[in-house]
């Protein structure tokens, strides 16, 4: 603990991913005060077929 | 908000799924007074390997 | 199956949470064509306290 | 109800998730005196390039 | 990993609890074989009055 | 989106939750380019009596 999931578009790279995790890592660990170990990210990437904001796939919008 | 995830099985075809955001959003709107656009909606489809009542794979039941 | 999470700012009315899942069911039941006892609704309220945007605390923003 | 959401690394057999679902409804029924029918199990399989540790990818540890 | 979240209706005793989080674990380390200290656990008490099946407030039902 | 859930033990101060919000977005919106508009945190105080490792309730541990 903490555990966080962190629910985002496709597409992100690899680079983009590893800096993800290190940064909200870090601000996690300033924040609360809790050792790096501690803190464990579970990345969903989720394609844009299945979100809808407003009633509309944003696919489609 | 409301931010609403609908876990479902595989296989709905894109209008079912146009149909479901859209009523669904309705749904929401019409019973908490808010507006179309605060509502987001996350699908998550999941294969019935995936699932399990009373103790069995639901794909093998 | 569907199984759905709405995830809301507390303070909703009883009236409010009854025509909330009664809606939400309908719609699901008249998009996808499953049965009305195949739908399970959860509902999470939450504080505005716990809620971000942009950075900031919704109770604070 | 319970609903159980296990999220686990890819890779399972079928007979381990066979296992898996007996195993940990068999748990559930034991220990909070419910049915097997009111047990609902959803496995997440999660790549190891989506989950971090201590601010590391797990698949790049 | 595996990190396992279990929804439930309130009011289960401490003994419950502790069962529930032992057996379960047991079940998974059998199944999956994992270590024990792999396998972490959130129980989420929900009320009857948040839970919906066929569009009806459990509590209501 | 992205939209973060961060599941953590009760009794974090304001303060820190102002702060935890403020840079988790920061180190998003740095590591995805996106802006902090886009981004939504939902934070989880969860007690120690409703986590469990290694098979053991956390308070009990």
């Amino acid at each position: 603990m903490p555990t966080v999931h962190i629910h985002m578009y496709e597409g992100r790279t690899k680079e983009q991913k590893r800096n993800l995790v290190k940064n909200v890592t870090d601000a996690i660990v300033k924040s609360l005060d809790v050792k790096p170990e501690a803190v464990t990210i579970f990345l969903h990437e989720i394609s844009k077929e299945n979100v809808a904001k407003a009633g509309k796939i944003v696919a489609e919008a």
